[in-house]
């Protein structure tokens, strides 16, 4: 580890954040550009991601599957919304097994295609539906300016591809996907708040009826898609001829859903939460929750490390994630700026002055603050700390997300000037123009982040941009 | 579900494997030929053994990463036994992001390549070792006979890849893999008794000093392989300039081992458990391990179906995956068939005459036999039974395995003849000559599966083919 300091966020935020991934030892550079490898302790925090979005999938009474990595690529090419959306992104192979091969096979940016050719084969009565799965799974969507786990050649993810017998059941597939799924995990997991809203066209997906998506701001000012659900309609089901009989005996198309988080959450995670000592990670997702750092000399090692090894043990024994760190290398200041570093929420530290007062002192991560626990109550102590530093980092993430939103503007230049400067998020009215949206881009790099599921208290009736009268609040920002 | 009978095992032992994988909803061919989509059930069954796997890897001091989907060529090109292995299965990307690539990529067929490229860079001191890796990961390897999950030209795996400072240290490693990963998983999981043994020359992994591997026996009397574990010693790191400075101070390469397991696993628990009615799946592998089915006219419907959820609740509470097949359309005789092909351990009847009676009747899977069950003790003796499965399902896998295995055979013809046949494994001492595997393998398509690591107890000091002296025992058999 480089015991230079980090790059402050204030002055450089990117630098801050390509070190903070470097030196925490979340992500490094491939070989293959833009595509990165994630090492052990990144790849821990996107396993706790992972079990907290496969356990409310299947919560949510989906199962899963797996579907091929390559897509024909005539069969790629069939939905003409989704081939214009993704075709320069698309790597292609067209040699295998020493030949070439008659049909270039696309890997897939998506799976869409190949899993909905596959329902026709799967649906034939209302009796079959609804379809309710989900995959595990790398895609590849070729970047030419890639950013560690924000913009990757390769990432992985999860895609969820459903299939209905009503449009308004879809819908609702839509929606609880982005509640109970994706910001229950968010907010309560990731301690991350967020915006729920739906896309304006021009920022759907390509095929989607609907976009919904969860908005997050990042404590540089700017936005972070962080997970996004997609009401697709019919348009899937048509082009792969996918049809059942309903209950009035006719032959009819379902409806269509699907829905996508990704490793780039990890990225959300440094970029939400830390700050200019590194990473400061919640419980729910930190690999180490607890490292314990003895204090000692050669005189009372024996004593200090057979207290720390009892209270690692008695922790763990809690189900607390807790490490302790005997490597006798390494001065124990060296830990410190480590841990802090790799944002492990509670340091325990524990020397003999410490013994012999029957107590440990206790560093929290996200405030820095340390106090005393006596000895018989770490156990208990550390538990409610760890819930306290849970909600505490979430609450601190909403209150700075308040504060760095601007509501309805005085006027069109205010609103620039703040997103221009990425001041965070600019709630304001719209009238729903594709042109008054345009013009906001060109001037400031800032788009509509989403249309709010819940309207702003108190909205003007006219465009913050033309003035024309207004049919829906919008939220802007700068965005990753 | 369709209602034919299955072929049968004896008339057409690869008739009745396809029909069970399909029909059970495990798997079912793509578009892309030789890659096959998991369908939920089959998926689900890899989620249990993925679990065992993982818990068992990570118990062993391993964290999970990843890399990289694509390998530069020339990266795969550097070690020649590698490449020379793999070349001929290789799928190559030429084109992404509308260009054409100017290095070709190789999907990977195995990581060993880009991983040790990379370990150059993490490895730098005799403090830095060991580094035990592992990763869950989808590989392509082009396939000209695909076979589902036995033999598909995409694959889902886990490789672990660790480098350690001595040759002890590592050779150490792959046995800890063998034993208390793979061959705890497979025989106390998965209930498929294996022989653990090292590969001969011509079967080893392209670039390893020493493969060792789990050998079962299906029930048509060939081997498969379950999981391999490779002690590679230096020749990765020599390949890729990863050196390290000892602890005498002198710069040294690190010892380095790899092993993986499949999805072909699935494929095995078909072939070692199933019988003409279908799957037989181990409680602790089972999607559902009890389902429930209901008996009703309509007179009844509502108390039956009550009592039914009652104890699928009880169930559930107490950790049993169980599921009411409620489904109105289907009668109870359609479900029974349906569940026995699926495999699922343990059926629970209930109907209004039970529930007069104050009983259930439970049929386990494993041996056809129904007997009924006061509705008190439902709770407990179900976890019992599913027990009592798991164990019995192992035991009568190992009886099959010896009774199937010829040890010491009179003499090179009844060898001959007993491998092709397939009749099992045949056990016999070996002179150690290339000559002798390859003249078996041309008469009857046999290959030795492996050395065992246990001698046999009375070994013949002959060559069963040649009649020189022999050093060891070997296991032949024909194989998947």
């Amino acid at each position: 580890m480089s015991t230079n300091a980090l790059p402050t966020q204030s002055t450089d935020f990117p630098g801050w954040y390509g070190e903070v991934v470097r030196r925490a030892d979340l992500a490094e550079n491939s070989a293959v550009r833009g595509a990165m490898v994630i090492k052990p302790y990144g790849y821990a925090i996107w396993e706790a991601i992972q079990r907290a979005l496969d356990h409310r999938i299947k919560a949510t009474g989906h199962e899963n599957f797996y579907f091929p990595l390559f897509v024909p690529a005539s069969l790629l090419a069939q939905e003409g919304e989704l081939v214009e959306g993704f075709a320069p992104e698309v790597a292609v192979v067209t040699e295998a097994g020493g030949k070439r091969l008659e049909e270039p096979l696309a890997v897939r940016p998506t799976s869409e295609a190949l899993i909905w050719s596959t329902y026709a084969r799967w649906v034939q009565s209302y009796r079959d539906l609804p379809l309710l799965y989900n995959q595990w799974a790398n895609v590849v969507r070729w970047e030419l300016r890639p950013r560690l786990f924000l913009r990757t050649s390769e990432f992985l993810w999860q895609e969820g591809h459903t299939a209905h017998e009503t449009e308004a059941e879809a819908v609702a597939e839509t929606l609880t996907i982005l509640h109970d799924v994706y910001a229950d995990t968010l907010e309560n997991v990731l301690a991350i708040p967020v915006l729920r809203g739906r896309k304006s066209e021009s920022e759907r997906f390509p095929g989607a009826v609907e976009t919904y998506t969860l908005e997050a701001l990042m404590r540089d000012g700017k936005a972070l898609q962080a997970a996004t659900s997609h009401y697709l309609g019919q348009g899937f089901a048509r082009t792969f001829d996918v049809h059942f009989t309903g209950r009035d005996g006719v032959e009819q198309h379902p409806y269509a859903t699907s829905w996508g988080a990704s490793t780039r959450l990890v990225g959300a995670l440094v970029m939400a939460h830390g700050d200019d000592r590194g990473l400061r990670l919640p419980p729910l997702v930190a690999p180490q929750q607890v490292m314990i750092v003895p204090i000692y000399h050669e005189t009372d090692q024996a004593d200090v490390l057979h207290a720390a090894a009892a209270i690692r043990d008695e922790l763990g024994a809690a189900g607390v994630r807790v490490r302790l760190d005997d490597r006798a290398d390494y001065r124990p200041g060296f830990k410190f700026n480590e841990w802090e570093l790799k944002g492990a929420p509670v340091r325990i530290e524990l020397g003999s002055r410490d013994l012999a007062a029957g107590t440990v002192t206790v560093a929290r991560r996200d405030t820095g603050e340390k106090h005393q626990i006596p000895l018989p109550r770490v156990g208990t102590e550390i538990g409610e700390l760890l819930s306290d530093i849970q909600t505490s980092l979430f609450r601190v993430a909403l209150h700075d997300q308040e504060r760095r939103t601007l509501s309805n503007p005085d006027g069109y230049q205010e609103m620039i000037e703040y997103l221009r400067e990425a001041g965070g998020f600019v709630a304001a009215s719209w009238c729903g123009s594709g042109e008054c949206e345009a013009r906001v881009k060109d001037e400031c790099s800032a788009t509509i982040r989403c249309l709010p599921l819940v309207e702003q208290p108190e909205r003007s009736n006219t465009c913050i941009c033309c003035g024309r009268e207004a049919a829906q609040s919008a939220v802007w920002a700068q965005a990753y």
